[in-house]
């Protein structure tokens, strides 16, 4: 079986996307995630460009990876000097990775335009800077960048900064479609006069998605014979993005039959793209390909009833394979059918008769349907469950609460107040707190009158907080759905809560925040439910 | 030139997307902009499937199209009664279209696992169900479902059925990818093979993007010669969505010479895509292709410079030929020449030494870092900038407002009450009013007090209204953004306010909303400005 390399640039290319940012910190778990993976080459930065690159190298030597080899990027040497004096190579030296990449010019635009430098001398930056570093680093890969755009404007001059690149010791040519403007068809043409040319040199591809066909044009390499395929994770990247590996592994290894992870890390697909999702604070893309919320989600009757007899006649692969899971939009079907797809997606051992399940089943449907979700919000299903089967103990009791938000001219900001009586055991508190707002006040106060019962609360942080408003025409008076993730130093949970009113929406879900934390001391407990 | 027809399925398959529901009106305002775009072919629905659909067929015939044909959707006749006498293609012929498409079953799998019928009654159904039809439409398509996936379990069978849809009488054989499971080098030998069959039969394609290559599936099927593309604006559409129309059509007149919309309709991309998303209440996909936001982008300062010197460097068209636009993100450059970039953003006439533009453009970079987004918000922008000029004008003063949420047991929804004092020419004001939560309070209060001194506030909904928590790890005391859209009948208009406090950031948002709709009352502006 044919097997090809995958080189991961997530933390590199990635970042450059609008609204992605990792932490240092960040960058560091989202490398050893991958390497647990078994991705091949993770591009860790660009070590010349700035501190936290720089910072990533430093840190990451100091983990043993189990299979991926850590890798840093860089440009050719500057016009102005000579190799030995560069400073980027310099950084690219002293990141001490086992992988070097280097890029260069292949368009004249831009060694024009960009570079403003004569084409020959860009040539002799190719080899040159390869040349230096090609002594001091294991391996050592060229991204021919722009090579596509490059080689369609003047295919000698692309095809001779690659002779440059060999000369001066590239292991692997990457062709870059840097622009993303490149469609399959042009790929196939200038990757058969590049093999042509260089019939016994490894190629790669780098593919961008601004044509929305940048996971076609990685496949269409594939099939041509690269030997290495670079992108991203969710197809992260500057503008529209990287060519995504969430599909082109799968598509590799399901489909093309193509080696690229081990077999049995394919099905970790899902929860590494989310994983990263979360690091970065991003919503996931629900439609995403394989790994969506929607990929495997049936809605129309005629095709719920198929998949139910046949599950191959509207669905490509089975979700699992990728971590994924089938799933049957309930509003549009009813009766047995439905309520027992709903308990296999929530692991409730169903037989179709238990009524405690069915009365759960009928809950869930009804909250679902008033807004409530539980993919994010396992904890909170998790006490739903309990409460049905009789397991559900109270930790404190609500009196009241009132908040104020009072402002008191147009240029102050206001002040939020909450107060609160609870009952705990028979005991009464009655307290208040301020707050950044009427929800942190409101959070403050309840915290503040639980803590004296419960110390272990104390350890306890919201790490996320989410509002969704709710489809619908009703303006400020829609209703909100609120996500709430809590984390006490070892363990993530996520609560929801739904109403019109936010305070109360945040409420529920606090209200379940607390009591599974409490729950979880009581029983022990050592299993995240972060619902990722 | 080549041309290719674009047929919309955006109103039927697009709308068995998980969270994309269109009202039967927004169906019909659908249909006139795509129309007005000039797509070829409109797919309204199934009208034997549900009422909805039979209602946009009917309604539907009381506009004047320019250009596109409405079709009707449905399946072969059941397998127990005779094509006169079943109620689907009764159906497809009361919707009185131009144009029917009709779908057939081409995987033996669908025909003995859904259908539960021979392989022999399904040919004859395919051919009699046509046959039926065709003296009674203008035009009649055939939909191959799972063609590709039917080719590859049993060739034979699979063009049997094409066989029997071209004996039947369909115009144009649409090969359909259902499952979205194919990739395009299958596509292409599938295709190839129903060229050698049928060399003298327009051949369609209907491709689903499971496999993330819905696009270059469409492209590759154009290529060989097909005549007309499926699709879906936006590529909504069951799981991973639909061919993606927005794509495809650019990819086709601007990168493939092939005609599909007139040359001026091609800038009507964007706004197209976005009317559909906002009508539909889908948040955006910031990075799609060709319309997204972030789709030209650029963030890196060796991109930025680059791109001001020559913007093929770093982009594949000119943003404009898509009615989309550059944008450099502030934060990664500094100095004159990000000024000039956001200046030009923004439409202001800047002479790079005007004080006041200077000074406006200081602001909004700094708004835009406190979280303020102005794209959907440009009377917020539009007031800020009259501040600047002085031109700006005082319809109100607060005084106060308080703002009291309380939750009197744990089973009761909160009260929420407001009170608000206001000044407006020497005239105070001091009303309360209640509200579905406490935003919902403020938003009736301040709308009490003002509407007495003007009336035409009555005539303003708030037609959407949505919050976002900013990145951060503050929990309950993160930042929201809050984004209003106001429409008083005529005009639509965005507003933003962003803090800690979900009150205030609202307050900013509607005070906002309310000054621009007296600064339109007074201008008698006609122009709306709803950012989309």
């Amino acid at each position: 079986m044919r097997r090809v390399s995958i080189y991961d640039t997530t933390l590199r290319d990635g970042t450059q996307a609008e609204d992605f940012n990792l932490s240092l910190a960040d960058k560091i778990r989202v490398a050893l995630k991958l390497d647990d993976l078994g991705i091949d080459y993770i591009e860790g930065g660009w070590p010349g460009s700035n501190p936290k690159d720089q910072g990533f190298f430093e840190e990451i030597r100091n983990y043993e990876l189990k299979h991926a080899k850590i890798t840093a990027f860089g440009a050719t040497h500057h016009p102005g000097t000579r190799p030995e004096k560069d400073a980027n190579l310099r950084a690219l030296l002293d990141a001490k990775t086992r992988v070097i990449t280097l890029f260069g010019k292949s368009w004249t635009i831009h060694v024009k335009d960009a570079l403003k430098i004569s084409l020959e001398r860009n040539l002799e930056l190719i080899r040159d800077s390869l040349a230096y570093l090609r002594p001091h680093v294991e391996t050592l890969f060229y991204d021919a960048e722009h090579f596509f755009d490059g080689f369609r404007a003047d295919p000698d001059y692309a095809l001779a900064t690659l002779e440059k690149a060999v000369e001066g010791g590239a292991e692997c040519l990457i062709l870059c479609d840097t622009n993303g403007g490149n469609l399959p068809s042009f790929i196939e043409e200038a990757m058969r006069a590049v093999q042509q040319r260089f019939p016994h040199v490894p190629l790669g591809i780098h593919a961008h998605n601004d044509s929305d066909v940048a996971v076609a044009n990685s496949l269409k390499a594939v099939e041509m014979g690269a030997v290495q395929v670079q992108g991203t994770f969710n197809g992260v990247g500057e503008r529209c993005g990287n060519a995504n590996l969430c599909s082109i592994i799968p598509n590799l290894c399901l489909k093309m039959n193509v080696a690229c992870l081990e077999p049995d890390r394919v099905k970790k697909l899902r929860s590494v793209s989310r994983f990263i999702l979360e690091l970065a604070n991003m919503p996931p893309n629900r439609y995403q390909p394989y790994v969506g919320r929607s990929a495997f989600a049936h809605k129309g009757g005629v095709h719920i009833a198929a998949v139910e007899r046949n599950p191959a006649t509207y669905e490509h692969i089975n979700p699992e394979q990728v971590g994924n899971r089938r799933r049957f939009l309930i509003s549009e079907v009813s009766g047995k059918a439905a309520v027992r797809y709903k308990a296999d997606e929530y692991g409730i051992p169903l037989s179709s008769t238990d009524p405690v399940a069915l009365e759960v089943l009928k809950q869930i449907k009804e909250l679902e349907y008033q807004g409530y979700q539980f993919e994010a919000a396992e904890a909170s299903f998790e006490l739903l469950l309990n409460r049905a089967m009789g397991r559900y103990k109270r930790y404190f009791e609500l009196i009241g609460f009132r908040v104020v938000d009072q402002k008191m001219s147009e240029d102050e900001e206001p002040v939020s107040e909450a107060t609160i009586r609870v009952r705990v055991g028979g005991q009464e508190e009655h307290t208040a707190a301020l707050g950044h707002g009427p929800v942190n006040a409101l959070d403050n106060a309840l915290r503040k009158a639980l803590e004296k019962f419960y110390p272990e609360l104390k350890g306890v942080e919201l790490s996320d907080y989410k509002v969704r408003v709710l489809p619908g025409k009703e303006g400020t008076a829609s209703k909100v759905r609120v996500l709430i993730e809590s984390f006490d130093g070892k363990e993530h949970w996520g609560t929801v809560g739904v109403s019109h009113d936010i305070l109360e929406a945040s409420w529920q879900a606090l209200v379940d925040s607390i009591n599974y934390k409490m729950y979880m001391s009581e029983q022990g407990k050592g299993k995240g439910r972060n619902g990722s």
